[in-house]
């Protein structure tokens, strides 16, 4: 079997391109820079572990990345606009290396996967930028690595941040498919575990469930570490132990996980029955919180304020949880959402942008916000075609997150309490799908359903089938 | 289903008594600083990505695990030898992150868990390390938390990492039901890997298999990155690719990987043909190193020379590889051996401790040994009951490893280039073990089979079940 999507075998990842999106968010912001500037940007390189001989995990740098499509530790790339000239470096030859890990990629062989003007070592690195004739030489950071001519390099210009964020903000088509394909493998991770129920009597089944398919279609790596909560473990929202007993008493699951592909990162949440039977409860606040998904998802389009969808998320909840009774009907929907009770039961921000990072660049959130609504949304501005979010919206049952709500008399009178004591043992609900914003609206790439029918029918047909738990 | 050695269910990582160790052992090296010194040690602290919000997986810090057996990011341990006492520092309740990631351990409930005279949080570090009346503060570095007394601490100390090397050296019951339950993971993960034969089509679903059956079992962190090869790229020994297809012409398979288990490692390999049924040339390499491995591990007792067994193997390899022809007969085995041409055959040592470290401390190498055949030996010194080592003798056809031996008549005079060329296709044939030496010999914390009549029944089980390729 050979990795990696159809689409794109034989094409190189845009780096040149990039590069002249940088610049020319670089010249929006500052001409005069600009045009005087040439860029050096560094790769992460391999780190030992402190008192081990082993290396820590590799993650390449994404700005980096981005103007190279090179995985390769050590690595760097000098991009000059005055002449569009992309040049890679790649580490010098390590004999004794080779030695134990055999011969890395060839500078011929780079020629042909790299888009680049021009391959070479590192070695001539520190001539070549002191022979560059510029005003500026900017850069991200400078790397740890023994390069020793940081004199010369202005670390950290803000004007270059905001040049390859803005850059990195909108897809390209290239993008648009590792993206994709970053989902498919995803969707077959979240049907498997869906699937494999029976045999999962402890939260890291689900966990090696999802690896294992995102593992055989050759994402080693996850865009985060797999979150896989059962019963009222799944109120916390950023649950990473997974390591609990799966008992009887528990009736929910939840996994947001997503695999990554080269680099970009699927983002995916899906909540399901542990036995296929949605209990009444459930149920009810599945289908609020699809309804708040679907409301968001309706209003996605260029131009659209992502703050507006995020609030149009918050009403739904506030309706659907008067027609449950969690919330009192004799009030009006706008002055319980005025009250900012639901910030406690749908805590986070309606998503975030997708990208080389899970929570990608270019959302500008204000996290000293004091309005608990908007506090912790990830995207501040208004979208536009070409970008990737999450849509996301969930609703929790979380004792510690609503332990001082419960106590304020100015929020507490809008909850009928024997009412939000039935759905403390779901613990909560997240739907999480990925969205690219289109000229005229949006193309979902989850394609994992969600329909709560028919992810019953998957998870019941995992108990017809002849499971025998393995281990 | 409940995770864990139950032979462990109770009971307490023995932190306390490994401080007393180190002590003797620093007491031992140098008595009057060990006399007037306090020993502090912190812990690894949660660290993010560079321009992420992610945190870079974690991975305690092994001298600190030795000292608390605590995987708490952010804590820090002191102990006063002079009044044996050793308190256990936690990191203060942070609210904003109890809110996403919900309560820490309370310190009632991490006084039950962790063998520490007192549990206090960090709060009251600084002021308690100033009031200490100690003339050496000991460290093994500072760690870049930001804890503002680095200047009262004596950080890098020579005799604490030599004392704690050596403490560590020796494994106690405790840890070796640790290391024992990591070897039983890995045991299932082996043979799971040989029985899904069928459905392996890539590199990749060897590795997937494997991470699958150690996560089901708990593990969620692999002591080093898994190598899975086939055919020629067995000969590379760092090999982390593992992303080649498996196509028909290859017939070797060599997986090495083991998994960790509360910060203990195992490190296992075995090698298998691909469809069960072994080459010729595949099992005459394969039984080779079986031999070269069985020589070695009769000789492991207290006292017995690690370069001793080592040099050993290698004396079996040329045996071996006379009467297979591949080295000419018409020459001595001693003079073969004095030539060091069998170091390219077998370029690695024999083993290495194994601890917390895949790697472990204590082994004293030499790499800068002009001795072929021991340059790579990571352990130079004797034999003592309750060291855990591995036993891994290899044998490899590596066409850039051997580049030099080939062309230097004082080596290839030994070499039967056409009986050699039988047998490059199979790329190398590694098997290791864990072995525990007792007082009266060694113990094999291994399980799976590298016999090879039982490992080809395996892999040919695999065959008549109903596997179907899911992804």
């Amino acid at each position: 079997m050979s990795l990696g999507p159809e689409s794109l075998k034989g094409k190189k990842y845009p780096a040149k391109q990039h590069a002249r999106n940088v610049y020319a968010h670089l010249k929006e912001k500052n001409l005069s820079k600009a045009q005087t500037s040439v860029l050096f940007i560094s790769g992460e390189d391999n780190e030992l572990i402190l008192y081990s001989d082993q290396n820590k995990p590799f993650r390449q740098n994404r700005y980096f990345f981005y103007l190279s499509g090179c995985g390769i530790p050590g690595s760097h790339i000098v991009y000059q606009p005055q002449n569009d000239h992309l040049t890679l470096y790649l580490p010098n030859i390590d004999w004794e290396d080779v030695m134990w890990s055999g011969l890395p990629l060839s500078l011929e062989n780079a020629k042909l996967k790299f888009d680049a003007d021009e391959i070479k070592y590192v070695e001539t690195l520190q001539a070549d930028l002191e022979s560059i004739n510029t005003v500026h030489l900017l850069t991200t950071d400078i790397n740890k690595s023994n390069i020793k001519f940081a004199s010369i390099l202005k670390e950290g210009d803000k004007d270059l941040f905001y040049a390859m964020d803005e850059a990195r903000l909108i897809k390209d088509s290239y993008e648009i498919e590792l993206m994709k394909h970053a989902s498919k493998i995803s969707d077959n991770c979240h049907l498997a575990v869906m699937s494999a129920t029976p045999i999962e009597t402890n939260e890291t089944h689900i966990h090696a469930e999802f690896m294992y398919h995102a593992i055989r279609q050759g994402s080693k790596y996850q865009s985060y570490d797999p979150i896989c909560c059962t019963g009222p473990s799944c109120s916390t929202l950023h649950y990473i132990k997974n390591d609990d007993e799966i008992t009887p008493d528990k009736k929910s699951v939840l996994i947001d996980a997503g695999a990554e592909w080269e680099c970009y990162a699927s983002d995916v949440t899906r909540c399901f029955p542990i036995n296929g039977d949605w209990t009444k409860e459930h149920l009810e606040i599945y289908t609020t919180v699809l309804k708040m998904q679907a409301a968001a998802m309706a209003l996605i389009k260029p131009g659209a304020s992502w703050e507006h969808l995020h609030l149009t998320a918050h009403k739904v909840l506030i309706e659907e949880f008067q027609k449950l009774g969690i919330f009192k009907s004799e009030y009006s929907l706008e002055e319980i959402f005025e009250s900012k009770v639901s910030a406690r039961f749908f805590p986070h921000g309606l998503g975030h942008l997708l990208g080389m990072d899970t929570h990608d660049v270019g959302g500008y959130p204000n996290y000293a916000d004091p309005d608990p609504l908007l506090a912790y949304l990830r995207i501040r501005r208004d979208l536009k075609a070409g970008m990737v979010v999450t849509n996301e919206p969930g609703c929790y049952f979380n004792p510690f997150l609503l332990e001082d709500t419960l106590k304020d008399p100015k929020r507490v009178k809008y909850i009928n309490k024997d009412v939000l004591d039935k759905y403390w043992y779901i613990g909560g609900v997240r739907i999480e799908d990925d969205i690219l914003v289109t000229e005229t609206g949006y193309e979902n790439f989850t394609g994992i359903t969600s329909d709560p029918e028919e992810v019953s029918k998957i998870v019941k047909a995992g108990f017809k089938k002849n499971f025998h738990n393995i281990v």
